[in-house]
């Protein structure tokens, strides 16, 4: 049995790194791939320079932020009636662990930015060749997540519990800061990201395609490298540092509930579930090979089925090899509980978010009385399509725990992300091929170009309801087993609701995402209207602009983006550390317990009504130019691209924020439970 | 003592039917004024018959709703353990509240539509003599409400305790009984007048306004006195009915809670300073009084701050007279807290609604930039408002517990509730100024009178919105002590968080207000659409319409109003009863606490988010109305009205709906304890 633990104790490390190698071989492959003509090139450069512009002026910020929450950790944390140095050591973790995230981002961006232009030109080839170039950029991002996420997190365990011998416990404990640093650099990736997105985007559509009237990528838009650039740090990094954090996550808080129930099983356990899940998605990208239109979307899900069905087949193993016969089944079947509840909430996700189905074309027909009714059925819609997930993760919640206890609903977090190696693939390839088209339009290819980039990006969109569908529901299930982490960490033995100060903690809890929402909002806002104005000047100044004759400063406009949305990122960010630290210090740890618990369940339903609502717009939009209620052009677009544009800080910057809020929270709480017990 | 107490307990049904005699003397003074012409007679006749045709069919379901749940409650909750028969009692006491609150719709919608006319006949002689028609009527809604609920309530519990000589702390709990009945009613009035008055609302506008270009009120527009007969079934009997709950909830909270602590005291308390609320209303009434435009919002406001002092004299004695001296400062400042803070998140309302303030400015700023932006920032700014509000929630919470225990919230609430009668009045006036405007745009009356209703409508739209925060604010104040009687009542000590039955009753409780909107907005958007069609059918087929030659088929728009509203109630209704019955006998009464707990956190934030970002659209429309940004007519403007059309549902349907759904579902709870205690 130990032989059997050290084994996998290093196999972990060894298979992370693997995927980093994987991720290294398909890098140089995407790297190989030609990049085009000369004017390509050009797109494609300023596209990538913009893009490492604002990664540069936010890792600034961040530098800043990760010194001073370092320090703040290494001295307020230190317990001094125990041996150890334990803000050091959670210090130390913090530290990594935001470096990984920043890699994982870094690696997963810089990929992007090289393979959007590759894809362009491959797709001159064929829909084949497009896709493995996309797919490729979109598997490096994933599999550089699970292999930085599973090495830091290793890394920093041996080196507490193994170097300097420290208890195997407390090192489990310690982790939480490694989720900490990386839970940190994921809000403000997504919500820096997700404003500057959302501000290029709707800068360029209200004044290009709206006011000046000249179509989507079309180069003379002064924003329109800012809204490739956008595509980049919000859908690809920003999502990639949401998902690498709900992976850490639940990792660590499976580890630090499993250690007190199996001991060394019972973290290793998680580990080695995870690693096998890395080999797991490795094994299904050989499975996503796509010939036509249709053929994209089966072979994408084909992949995901195959990682899936590893993973089950591999937990079953490593359930019965690390626990006794009497457990083991129960864990086991938690982590296939996951899974299939992540994939079936993936479902009702397309289900209401596709317009292949009642519920958007029913929004589409609403767009025909105007923009009034498509707001109101679009908000409805969202509203109405929280019910099954939220049964769905009530479901694994009751089943989890009755097989495995606290422990169990953990692991279903674990099982729902094991195969994100794959599945963040599938969802990050999907900017690629945005960027993609973007590329064929402004150095003005032949159109079949950018029908080939079109038909990825839209095989794109309908799995990328499913990875959403991952995210917010392993959003959900991390922040309640961190939750659990916490209450296991103050020792907390109730959170009695009839407490009226754990009522108020529900109460404030229940209103901080809202408020949240309302802070990212309206930055958007205020980042567009600043877009907007300048995208405004320089068609009014620049002599020739509209004719093409002339080009246009996209540098300013990138440079507008980067600064109004990393100015716009502190003060959210802020809340969402200060927030569940000032109710823990000056209500009391039973109070910030309802703080959790009550932006959980406010924050998760808030989260999907605003995700639905978003991706139901932007599809019934698509439904209506595909030439439905009148087409392009008629007053029901008209209506449907005002939905869309309500939709779009709902489903691409306040929602996904959402979900970090709910897990940073969590992971501060527990972090910081040594300082709220001095206060107690 | 005993001497004051008896006196007291025969003070509380005296003054009950003081208010309801000084209802009847304001009755008869309006009917006595002229209801001028024969034109304006016919339109008021209209209105009239409408609102009734409404409240009939209403009653037909309503009865058989009472019927089958009366006879539930008496054979499911007799608890043959016990001599008496608690079933029969509940369902005596059930079927009486239902009576009361459906007797008080009745009285202030009957009142409301004699008023409308005579207001307008009056504001030809001036503003001073509108105002007092006006105001009268809202009065004898706001007293009727109180009286009813303070005698019915009294009533039954001497029947109970006196002629049948049952144990006071039975007859109490028996209370709940009364409390589920004003409860449904308010539910069913709330969503089908919600749904009826915006169904009216929307069709008359999307097809008068915007298609067939008729200003507002037009009488050739087909759905006009459908729209006038809404404001009265919606914001007359729908808000009545709201508040006739809240009002009976928190006192029957308090009855219960304080019979636990203080005995007979404990109970004469909460009913006691009702009533002397009740003489402070009436002593309020005086103080309105206003000659000019300005005059009316310091008129009314005058009126209210009258009667919150006098309250707070009267229940600083009452405290003193009935309670130990120990305990009765700290109730007394109990009392004053919930007054207090239900004034304070009257006045955030103000700010986040009205024009005068920043928040509306800046969203009437946005509507420039078109009709997304004006939702997005309108969304932003309900989002945004929610901050104190529940800041103030807490406060009070936090306050009256350590102040005076569970009964210190309760009371709190009743304190809030106390000058129901006045504030109630000042709310209930805007839809008879409302009507009295539109019966003189449909008579041709001249300018000038629509003018002077104009003037009361506007200071009305100011002062409801101190009467939203109110409502808002006792609903979770009450819905709070509701759920703590419930918890009680089950004998619960511990609804821990951390069972994890527990989380999913907060999961799926939160998710509820959501489902429940989602339901209400498709409602209004089904109805709405019925009523547009049937405008579109008229304007086509009965010729020499549009040019006032042919009289428009009102009676059909009302028809469709009508039927459509009260199909749509049912679902939403059952829903709110059949939810927590579910959960407390299938997953168990914690999980149930749970449900509530996370309803009533969840739905106060979003209740508060649409009221205001609705209240804001409204105002952000008017205030460019008034000439700002190109005034009417411009891009803005229509910007505007799309962001006025959104909001619609959202303030006077699904918003107000979600008050009552937490409220109801607390006491759903609370009288079906004994059913969960079987399965438990």
């Amino acid at each position: 049995m130990v032989n059997q633990i050290t084994i996998l104790v290093y196999s972990v490390p060894i298979i992370a790194i693997l995927a980093l190698v994987f991720a290294g071989v398909l890098h140089r492959k995407i790297k190989k791939a030609p990049e085009g003509n000369a004017k390509m090139k050009e797109i494609a450069k300023a596209i990538r320079e913009g893009s490492m512009a604002f990664l540069k002026s936010q890792y600034k910020i961040l530098f800043v932020y990760i010194i001073v929450l370092a320090l703040i950790l290494g001295y307020f944390l230190d317990d001094k009636t125990t041996a150890i140095n334990d803000g050091l050591y959670t210090s130390i973790a913090f530290v990594v662990g935001a470096i990984c995230s920043i890699l994982a981002g870094y690696i997963g961006m810089r990929t992007a930015t090289q393979a959007n232009v590759r894809t362009t030109n491959q797709a001159k080839k064929g829909l084949k060749d497009a896709l493995t170039i996309a797919f490729s950029s979109g598997a490096v991002m994933g599999l550089s997540v699970v292999g930085l996420g599973l090495l830091g997190l290793s890394m920093v365990f041996y080196l507490f519990a193994l170097v300097l011998g420290i208890d195997q416990t407390v090192s489990v404990s310690l982790l939480s800061g490694f989720g900490l640093g990386a839970s940190s650099i994921a809000l403000f990736a997504r919500v820096g990201g997700g404003i500057y997105t959302k501000a290029a985007d709707i800068g360029a559509d209200l004044v290009g395609k709206v006011e000046a009237g000249i179509p989507e990528d079309d180069p003379r838009n002064p924003a329109v490298i800012a809204d490739n650039v956008g595509d980049n740090v919000g859908d690809v990094a920003g999502m990639g540092a949401d998902l690498f954090e709900s992976y850490v996550g639940s990792i660590i808080a499976s580890m630090i509930l499993g250690v007190l129930v199996y001991g060394i099983s019972g973290f290793i356990l998680p580990l080695s579930i995870a690693a096998s899940g890395i080999i797991a998605s490795i094994i299904g990208t050989y499975f996503v090979k796509a010939k036509d239109e249709h053929g994209i979307h089966t072979a994408l899900k084909r992949g995901l089925w195959v990682a899936s069905g590893l993973v089950v087949l591999s937990s079953l193993g490593l359930s019965y090899l690390l626990l006794p016969s009497g457990a083991a089944l129960g864990v086991f079947l938690s982590v296939v509980t996951g899974l299939i509840v992540g994939i079936l909430i993936g479902l009702v996700t397309e289900y209401y978010t596709s317009y292949d189905y009642k519920p958007v074309k029913e929004l589409a027909e609403s767009a025909k009385t105007g923009s009034a009714t498509t707001i109101i059925s679009g908000l409805a819609l969202g509203y109405a399509s929280i019910l099954f997930p939220i049964l769905l993760i009530s479901a694994a919640i009751m089943i989890s725990y009755s097989l495995a206890g606290l422990y169990g609903i953990a692991l279903s977090a674990v099982g729902m992300l094991s195969t994100l190696g794959i599945s963040l693939a599938i969802d990050a390839y999907g900017p690629v091929a945005d960027n993609a088209g973007g590329i064929a339009e402004m150095a003005g290819l032949p159109k079949k170009v950018r029908q080939t980039t079109d038909m990825l990006d839209a095989a794109g969109n309908t799995t990328a309801a499913i990875g959403k569908g991952f995210a917010i529901g392993s959003a959900a299930l991390t922040a309640l087993a961190l939750f659990s982490a916490f209450t296991k960490a103050a020792g907390l033995t109730n959170i009695n609701i009839q407490d009226p100060k754990v009522m108020v903690g529900l109460l404030l809890g229940a209103m901080l995402p809202y408020l949240f929402s309302a802070l990212t909002m309206k930055a958007v806002g205020r980042a567009a209207f600043a877009m907007i104005e300048e995208v405004r000047r320089q068609f009014k100044t620049i002599p020739g602009l509209m004719e093409g004759k002339a080009k246009a400063d996209y540098k300013r406009c990138v440079a507008i983006s980067t600064n109004s949305s990393l100015k716009e990122m502190v003060i959210p960010g802020l809340l969402a550390v200060i927030a569940p630290i000032s109710v823990g210090v000056f209500i009391g740890i039973e109070a910030l317990g309802g703080l959790l618990a009550g932006s959980l369940v406010s924050g998760v339903v808030l989260a999907i009504s605003m995700a639905n609502s978003g991706g139901a717009w932007d599809n019934a939009k698509k439904y209506i130019e595909t030439g439905m209620h009148g087409g392009k052009g008629s007053d029901a677009h008209k209506a449907a691209v005002v939905g869309d544009t309500v939709g779009d800080p709902f489903k691409d910057t306040s929602g996904p924020s959402i979900n970090i809020l709910i897990k940073l929270m969590s992971i501060v709480s527990l972090v910081f439970v040594p300082l709220f017990l001095l206060f107690a």
